[in-house]
């Protein structure tokens, strides 16, 4: 049984939801039937969105500490429970001892496996994801079609992750679930049919189900991976 | 800020819940407000009671194994996310570069602090913690009463632990719910005026307010002990 590494802390919330969902998504009787996992949970990493939108300082020197202690802490593979810090894959990948999952392009490969039917897919996620096309990418290389959400969407999923009531400071509000909602509705009605959770603060407050689409959570995504991943 | 380190896996899903305690108990406005959180999450530890009460593999290679790399990956201080594993908690502290936060002792200060008119306090715990008295020694330090479960109610409790049904193999079932509610109730009528909820499995099924007493989740005062020292 390998050991998983999870590069947390971004945000704190998300990094327990990814490590429950690996305890969770694992085939075990007893404790010792469970995967072993460490992890360091640095929440002082930068925003990574700042730093691709507005020149915020850079997150890659600790992100690389962070992958550093984990190879040291005995971590055979690392996941990283940030869809944004996927921006930085290559230049972490080529920095890391350990390999690392990505989290983007596993999630493009389930919904094209296990959705054969869906065609449009869209995508809530930060603005820092959107701008720097990582979903849109992963999706058209799997033949799929981005729906995007537009600029005042785009601004109501941020308010809904890093707002007043936001999931980042104030946990899952009815405010920031609501605001969710919303932006999903309208990606749906444009055409999308399933939709991808495409920040790890999202499926705090969005459920498969909730909308009348599917949604994959890309956290769940990569816990499932990273179960794979370890046992193989 | 120092850097709590977690010695977990003792079980997985009761250290995602005190993970998940910490980040909660952090008062924080955004992701940098949070204090740094390294993780050892080793499943493979032996089965504590097992040790205590029928000979079995000593736990404590494998869990100084883990207090090493903890402080190895900057930990300052280490909380143990086990009960039963306290009872080698003096030997750890012996060996460990990193100081150990005391979950036993903690709860019971917190009991007379908090909650000054009460003087017993039944106890939930595994047969192995209630076997070498953790809790009824702590207790006794504080000058409160414990109310000790029968024979019958131990395996009641260790059957919603440990058995087919029990969480730490099926999650939180409702006759795990049932048969701890059950235990509870009958420390109650034996004259207990508050209830520890002593094992970290225990806190994933009972919620205060479930039984007609206040109930201490032990793994919740370890967690607030955890984020004051991070913050002091």
């Amino acid at each position: 049984m390998k050991t998983i590494g999870i590069l947390g802390g971004m945000g704190p919330a998300a990094t327990v939801d990814l490590f429950d969902r690996i305890v969770k998504a694992t085939p075990a009787r007893r404790d010792q039937d469970h995967i072993p996992v460490v992890i360091v949970n640095n929440p002082a990493v930068p925003d990574r969105s700042e730093a691709i939108l507005h020149g915020g300082d850079d997150p890659r020197p600790i992100m690389l500490d962070g992958l550093h202690r984990l190879a040291g802490m005995g971590a055979d593979f690392a996941v990283i429970a940030c869809n944004t810090a996927h921006y930085f894959l290559n230049d972490l990948r080529a920095a890391s001892r350990i390999p690392i999952l990505d989290m983007i392009g596993e999630t493009a490969q389930v919904i094209r496996r296990e959705h054969p039917a869906v065609e449009r897919v869209g995508i809530l996620a930060t603005s820092g994801t959107l701008a720097v096309k990582l979903y849109q990418r992963a999706l058209l290389g799997e033949g799929l079609s981005p729906v995007e959400p537009t600029e005042d969407e785009i601004a109501q999923m941020m308010d809904a992750i890093y707002g007043e009531a936001g999931i980042k400071r104030a946990g899952v509000t009815e405010s920031a679930r609501r605001q969710l909602c919303e932006a999903g509705k309208k990606l749906i009605e444009r055409g999308a049919q399933a939709l991808i959770l495409g920040c790890t603060e999202i499926p705090l407050a969005l459920k498969d189900g909730d909308l009348p689409a599917p949604l994959i959570a890309s956290n769940q995504v990569l816990a499932q991976a990273a179960v794979r991943t370890a046992l193989r």
